[in-house]
């Protein structure tokens, strides 16, 4: 209730305590992430053992890493995990040996055109091992042969995910997910993990009318976990958002669910056009993060997707250079603050009926209209009050009145308010009730 | 029947004799004005008590004004409202005592962008007494104290409102709503009334399809009064205008009904086409004129408004400067011709159903089609008999087809009425039956 | 099977062929012409008795002429149909004898425009008798009298037309149908004949999912009389095209079926748009080929219409400049592949159902996802897999998906097969089965 608001140096800060950690789909390094968020979101953390199948798919092994090296044989150490945790490919096996210079350059990925970044590589779903280098170290590998040692665990063990579920008022639910498996890469998606967690916290200070659903999982199998254990949670799903590459300075990015026309994609046009930040709204295309598996044909959840630079479309994307020098303070508030109006759009949406449909009630008696007459303007809020008026017959949402008067969702929200408190409008739905909007227009 | 043409002349001279009168939401300035009009428009006069519930409202007591002066103490009259009707607020309670400046001003409305402008402002539903008056005379007023007087009473009495239904073929009616209340203003809406005593006028020419419905009513409180006395001719109306500003030379404004997409905002659509003045067409919004009463959730009638300049949109609106050099003879006869044409398109409406709907039939040996074959072009009769045929499934009215083919409306009219001498179309629907189009189309 | 491939030279050949014969709506023409088409499609050849009543047209008497021409009483022939079929209005009753320089005058057409071209005029329905000139051999009449000579037969006979059908898979068919009415005109419509020739040719070398009917009619007249005699098969027709004005240079023009949003209109569009060439979608209209007749409210038969040059819109039309130098192997051999490629993607079009419709299905572990992860970059074939998985509930057909992805259907075929053939995709509808689309979507 008293929480300062949180800020962009907050959210910087989580974001600079996170980053060194060794994320993978599976280890310890998810553990680590999720007990730091626990300070701001009381997750309740599931441990799924390795083995268990999940849909199409089976909870893989899980993966931990010690340390990782590649020395010339004269025993300098000319890359090393504990620089840079990109170095090594994700879920490689354990490796220690000598080998050839060619051997070891099959094992290794860099970018040509970026001679000073290295790559982030993964090999889930394929026993191998590998090295990430700059296109600089693969150069000076003129060696015929080197060590290297990958002193990685690739065990059974368990597939672990954090999961809060904030009660509103409503059993319907808003989910928030969030992947929690990359390692040392800021925008992508310790922004996402950050703004998600503060934003957490924020909602806690005032009772919601939807329940809020937080996951944290590790990418795709992370969510296809989820969803195969929680078939009845997710039909309470009725709006849902993937926060990821949050914190650059490029314009928003909101990416519509397959659908398109679902009320989450409404929410976050409104919101978005009210904050007067740049910004361009995409369709759905089924690759990116887990609104992918939420999409699905036998899901079909209203997921979007919100972020800043689009997934794969900027060079920092999946290398060293989105570090801590990509991400800033103030972009990252700003996400802070969309989500949150997206979220208050959508909890404080509502139907209502016009509870005097038959003309227009007489406001001025209710000192809801002004005394004099004659004016050529009406005030915003008795504007808002007469679009509300008209088109509240319990088809049409404050939603879709914003969205049709071109008012800001805020101002129609306290018309209906001030109207409610004169019992001229009837809820018909409340506010988290499912509902397709028909509303009458043209 | 041989009714001259009504000309722009005329209409001019119709709102000349109506201006001086000083009319309100009830009282003898209606009455007058209702006399004048039943020389073109065989009124009903209908009075309802004060204190008349009427949905949210109640009738409000009756206003009449007799005289409205100040004086300076020394005896110069500075504000008359023998010089405009508009100096007194109207529904100005009595007053009759010496006030000081300060008192005064407190009672005075002007316009400071504007300072030879006298402004028009009601105090309907809040009494209170007030002048209006130009900056100049605000500026004027130096003394320390002036008598005032305004000689009004406002006491039980009755609202009064006009109406005439011109019966046609059909019993669905086509409503024209005016409003009555205003004083000596020009555009707003004397046009309005005039425009619509001579289309009363040349509808009883010949016989129609639908039934007209005219209503002359006090704004707002008139309309709801009328709503609430008539539900059952309520249910009748297909299709309705309000007509309001027509007299300024401003392009033509029509604002859709609030479903948008009614036969009526169609009609309208290509009838400003066809008449070749420039126009706009703009969605419906819950201010203006009584189509807020008649769009209201418990009533959805299709009514739209038409007008030329847009309410509260130009500077002479509501003041001084809406008079008698604001409006001229030929915009005004302009704004019948376009009222004329869409009641036209609406009367004319058929939906057809093909009699020979495999293939084409044989228009040549019907004498309907030319008899040489080979020529890039169709004459524009035969073309449009094509059109028809080819869309008279019993979906789609002559209005969808004029719409989709460009065609102008008369065209496509008189290729049914060929078609259906021939015995090749089939009537679905009489005019002035109740449809959704649902055409065949894209 | 070993068929060469067709090439433009062919397609000008078979032109160049066909180019001296004197067709007309019946005669000896057409059955020569459809002799000729047999080479390439096995044209079944029916014969309909004049008099034979269809839907509302009667099938005409036969005509044939065998010469014509005029000459000056001096014996100059001024005037000879060897020299043009064009000559002749089609359907001129016989005459011989003197007639003034007054009277003949009546019976001529010409171009005053284009003082070189000769008209191409018909007189089906309305018996008369009349030649078509260039404007200078009408300014070179200058005698008083002369002699005409249309040594024409006008008697009951009967109306040829062709038909063949390719049996595939299904009983759902394809229709191509093509007007074989028009003389020595090129562009309309000997290049509309030459290229069905061998396309159906083309279609016999693979078999087929639908079946393919090949319709060479008489304009008009043609078609209603197959469609009257052929009611059964017409209600397999789920698709059509009708072939004109292929061999000229411009732009393709893709003219929609009425109803305009039918699945042969999502094709066209989507190879044209494939193909590379410039194209125009155009509206339906009533007028132009036997798509009229298809599309009658009787039928409402799916029949888009490919051209190039338009109907009725270059000089050219319907005159003797349409001739062997107006059409060219290259826009013909153009024309033969975007028809080809438009029925390749109706015959390979398929709605499926996800197999595995909760979340993804786990590609990798097939071999059809590449096996490290973290480039920025989907190859197309991995992403069209995605898509058709991510769409495919049932309702979305691969066009649909082609659409809605803006990937090649190509590419999405090749990822349906694949999917196909790891279980992952359950065929909903044979490629054949009518179907409308309700493709979720924006």
């Amino acid at each position: 209730m008293s929480a300062a608001r949180p800020t962009g140096d907050e959210l910087y800060e989580l974001i600079r305590e996170l980053y060194p950690i060794c994320r993978s789909l599976t280890g310890d390094g998810v553990r680590e992430t999720l007990r730091i968020l626990s300070r701001y979101v009381p997750l309740e953390i599931h441990e799924v053992p390795s083995g268990t199948p999940v849909f199409d798919w089976t909870v893989p092994r899980e993966w931990n890493l010690r340390a990782a090296w590649i020395d010339s044989c004269d025993g300098r150490r000319v890359v090393d995990a504990r620089d840079s945790n990109l170095h090594v490919v994700s879920y490689s096996t354990p490796v220690r040996r000598r080998v050839s210079l060619e051997e070891l350059r099959a094992h290794l990925h860099s970018l040509p055109d970026r001679p000073s970044w290295i790559p982030y590589r993964t090999s889930y779903y394929h026993e191998s091992w590998g090295f990430c280098v700059t296109e600089q170290q693969l150069a000076s590998l003129t060696d015929p042969e080197y060590d290297v040692c990958i002193d990685s665990t690739l065990a059974p063990g368990s597939l672990c995910y954090g999961e809060w579920l904030l009660r509103g008022r409503s059993a319907r639910e808003i989910l928030i997910s969030v992947h929690v498996c990359h390692p040392s890469l800021c925008n992508d998606n310790l922004s996402g993990i950050a703004v998600s967690a503060l934003l957490a916290r924020k909602l806690r200070e005032h009772e919601r009318e939807y329940s809020y659903r937080f996951l944290y999982v590790p990418g795709t199998i992370g969510s296809i976990t989820w969803l195969s254990r929680n078939a009845e949670s997710a039909r309470r799903i009725a709006h849902g958002l993937t926060l990821v590459c949050l914190g650059d300075p490029s314009p928003f990015t909101y990416k519509r669910t397959l659908r398109g026309s679902a009320e989450i994609d409404q929410a976050a046009a409104l919101a978005l056009r009210e904050s007067g930040f740049a910004h361009e709204l995409i369709d759905y295309f089924p690759f990116g993060y887990d609104e992918r598996q939420y999409n699905s044909p036998g899901f079909r959840l209203a997921v979007g997707s919100l972020m800043r630079a689009r997934h794969g479309r900027f060079p920092e994307y999946h290398t060293s250079a989105d570090d801590l020098g990509f991400v800033a303070p103030a972009p990252l508030q700003e996400s802070l603050d969309v989500c949150s109006a997206i979220l208050d759009v959508l909890d404080g949406n509502r139907v209502y009926r016009n509870a005097r449909p038959f003309c227009e009630p007489q406001l001025g008696r209710r000192g809801l209209y002004r005394a004099i007459g004659g004016e050529p303007d009406v005030a915003d809020l008795e504007l808002a009050m007469l679009w509300v008026l008209a088109l509240s017959d319990g088809t049409c949402s404050l939603l879709d009145i914003a969205t049709r008067s071109g008012l800001r969702f805020g101002l129609v929200q306290r018309a209906a308010e001030h109207l409610n408190a004169h019992g001229l409008l009837e809820a018909r739905a409340s506010g988290a009730e499912a509902r397709e909007t028909a509303c009458a227009s043209s």
